[in-house]
């Protein structure tokens, strides 16, 4: 292996979206007086804007604008049609402020001392800063798939990744806990790394949690990702 | 004002390409025994790159494609055309390898203690990451014409950049020391600051060196700049 550069999933592999989006459901319907099972509603919504932004070419939209669509399609399918537009924003928002997994900052500044890192994510430009801001993340760059124009898992999301980063595909080490992800870049080319989040989908579990191929990399966590991929230099 | 990110054009703004390509080529001729007025030949390159991508749209090439083209152009403008390949690759190298201003990092680091700040360069999203890792400058994004498709002055440029960083283009604050630069992002609506390099174009000074309208911030230094827009705050 000739790894030159790390490039990082960021949506469910570095950020708590479902600690997150629970708890900005939870403080919302507490002034409401509502009890629902917010796990359930937090990955409802994570489901449909997967679903309403994985492998799009050139849309209209980023994946802000399918958080703010799926949000009241959730909101409708759980029965909270009377929150206000204010509080939806103030939900919306909340893919903003996400929290990372505490062991990622700490890993990944240690990788980014030996290799540039960035991160290859559906998620929008803005977001990745906002959220990098908050966490003290550094990414070399930010290569949202709404500056490609091509949603991962397309071939051409990773080749595009590739030509901004002047690397050969096998140059690239690619992070994930998505399954999905990290076929379609190994396919691309990419060196593989599935790094585990069993919490990533709350108490429910993830939905498909177990490397279905044969990975470069297999790790429970990121500390181990930064033992594994130093040793390999 | 109400400015809630800086953008950086980064080529001549940033780094000092001058120095490093006079460095570079006076390094490679040494070993041959030429002599040239090395900073004529350094502003001839750069003239012809900077002709070669300027307001280009969907191009098929980058600026390092545009580098190393117009770099053989200038060594048979001066007569060099017995450098082999290998030199000429180590000379195309140098503009990954170029140093910043020596006032640019601390007040870049000051300047994203406050505000997101990113790269909004023609240069390739590569070329910055790598002068960016050797001069420990740290961008919130680095988004380069070549992710856009566009290139600086074009105003789909500098709406681009806006989009991608969630904001309106008013809330932007663009630093140059080019008025076409500047110019452009004024009429895309952007905050404006000319920050004066004297030096960018080594003894023979910048063809352009005064700003030919009023700017939102006139500046000698990134340092002034640092006390200006934070008190602008």
């Amino acid at each position: 292996m000739d790894i030159r550069a790390l490039a990082f999933d960021t949506g469910g592999t570095v950020l708590d979206w479902h600690g997150g989006l629970v708890a900005a459901l939870s403080r919302t319907s507490s002034s409401r007086g509502v009890n629902l099972d917010w796990h359930a509603v937090a990955n409802d919504w994570r489901r449909r804007a997967m679903k309403g932004i994985v492998g799009q070419t050139q849309p209209a939209f980023n994946m802000d604008d399918v958080h703010r669509r799926t949000l009241d399609e959730t909101l409708d399918e759980f029965g909270l049609q009377a929150l206000t537009p204010q509080e939806r924003d103030r939900l919306w928002r909340a893919w903003h402020e996400l929290d990372a997994w505490p062991d990622f900052p700490p890993a990944q500044a240690a990788l980014r001392k030996a290799f540039p890192v960035v991160s290859l994510t559906m998620l929008p430009t803005s977001l990745v800063v906002d959220v990098s801001r908050r966490n003290g993340i550094v990414w070399d760059a930010v290569i949202s798939c709404e500056m490609i124009g091509v949603y991962k898992p397309h071939a051409l999301a990773y080749a595009t990744a590739a030509r901004w980063m002047a690397l050969e595909p096998a140059q690239i080490l690619m992070v994930a806990c998505h399954n999905f992800d990290l076929n379609a870049a190994h396919k691309a080319g990419l060196r593989t790394a599935f790094v585990r989040r069993a919490d990533e989908w709350g108490p429910e579990g993830p939905p498909d949690p177990r490397p279905n191929m044969a990975y470069d990399f297999v790790v429970d966590d990121f500390g181990a990702l930064v033992q594994a991929v130093l040793a390999n230099r």
